[in-house]
């Protein structure tokens, strides 16, 4: 009997495919097949929820998928699942007023969206060109993310003060500086780079910042970034919040 | 029996109609404002990615569209993706080999579908009724995840031991137990349920499970769930895998 339930839905899963098949755009072989035999949705939803780790450039097969993705209005609507729910949190939290409570960013594909560098390279299809990206941030030309821009707006209404804690490095501090100002973040109270010389990952880095923080009175409300390293590691923050990013990994 | 039969007969077949209307019928504004203002795709992004959190049942508008990824294949194709990496973490792990490397596997919806009664109920759209699914987890028919089973021989293969961890109670052991057996899960070094009296959350009670485990010398190397309560908590095991749930929230 159970065999007899199984075989059903096994049955109505083949035919359920069909109809997919049937009413979507046609799905070509490289859509289905861009990596590891799946597709390049199950890529992202891998990628998203740090299923899919240390991969090194968007599959070949998936920079049309991505490309949609980022430029359709999919990308700006689950950023703005995020900040909704950010923005709930924050305004429910009950804040102790000296100062102290904070809450950080990430800076790229969290604050400062590169997708104009990203858009003209293939959406993280091309490996990381290292030279050719800080030639970009150098120009301090990233537009803000909006959904991440009322998110900050909100916060400092709320008396949150806000600390950018990214794996940019010291050199490009001005140009980052310069860059979060014209996108519409006036103010802060730390803007935290990694130094030349530190060797560590992101997510060492970043969680041994939020130690320093800690330890300096600060209590962390909220931590929102792109990469699960900005996130992952203790002190977490109260609550952290994942950002959509499928066009690079960052350890 | 036969009736059961019925209802996920019908059940299958208006869930591959819903799919039609899905994409054949102009989008209503009810699908783009299923709760916030977004749409159900971007609803399940921040539910799997652990930013939506706390929610009662699927949003009303999001029925077809969880049927549809549900039964389209997507579903299977999203646990494809995490089941290939979990296989690739394994055969690349250096195991010690003195039977105390073992890796642990939640129940519902990460070893054992209970897609058959979901389907049959709205897809998470109804809110959780336990008595109704007590009925079914006692009728021990619930099919194996086919992907996950795939991942527990592999595991069994390399000799890694099975730990099945499940916030199912006490009571249901031996409905639990026959399931998994029927479904091909034939052998297991433990199987932990969660005791009539106990009060805390899945993920208190889940990472004090893991440390318990940790204390009579057991090494974690994976840890399998489709709720983030499976797998967030110390000691979280060298790896954690997230499978694909959007039908239900477990705290």
């Amino acid at each position: 009997m159970f065999h007899l339930l199984h075989v059903l839905l096994v049955s109505y899963l083949v035919a359920c495919n069909a109809l997919d098949r049937h009413f979507l755009r046609p799905i070509s072989d490289s859509d289905l097949h861009p990596a590891d035999g799946v597709s390049c949705e199950s890529w992202q939803f891998g990628v998203e929820t740090n299923n899919v780790r240390d991969w090194k450039h968007v599959p070949n097969a998936c920079e049309d998928y991505i490309g949609h993705y980022m430029l359709g209005g999919h990308y700006r609507s689950d950023s703005a699942v995020v900040v909704t729910e950010a923005i709930k949190f924050a305004e429910a939290f009950e804040l102790v007023g000296d100062g102290k409570d904070v809450w950080i960013f990430d800076v790229d594909e969290t604050t400062l969206s590169n997708l104009p560098y990203y858009a003209a390279n293939g959406f993280g299809v091309e490996p990381y060109n290292s030279t050719a990206f800080n030639e970009w941030v150098n120009q301090s030309a990233a537009p803000a993310l909006p959904e991440s821009l009322k998110l900050y707006k909100k916060l400092l209404s709320l008396e949150i003060k806000v600390i950018f804690l990214t794996g940019r490095r010291e050199p490009t501090r001005e140009a980052t500086s310069t860059n979060l100002q014209s996108a519409g973040f006036h103010t802060w109270e730390k803007l935290l780079l990694k130094g030349v010389d530190v060797k560590t990952n992101s997510l060492v880095f970043k969680s041994g910042e939020r130690k320093k923080l800690v330890e300096q009175g600060y209590r962390i409300v909220g931590n929102t970034g792109d990469q699960w390293s900005d996130l992952l590691g203790s002190p977490e923050g109260n609550r952290t919040f994942k950002l959509p990013d499928p066009m690079y990994y960052v350890a």
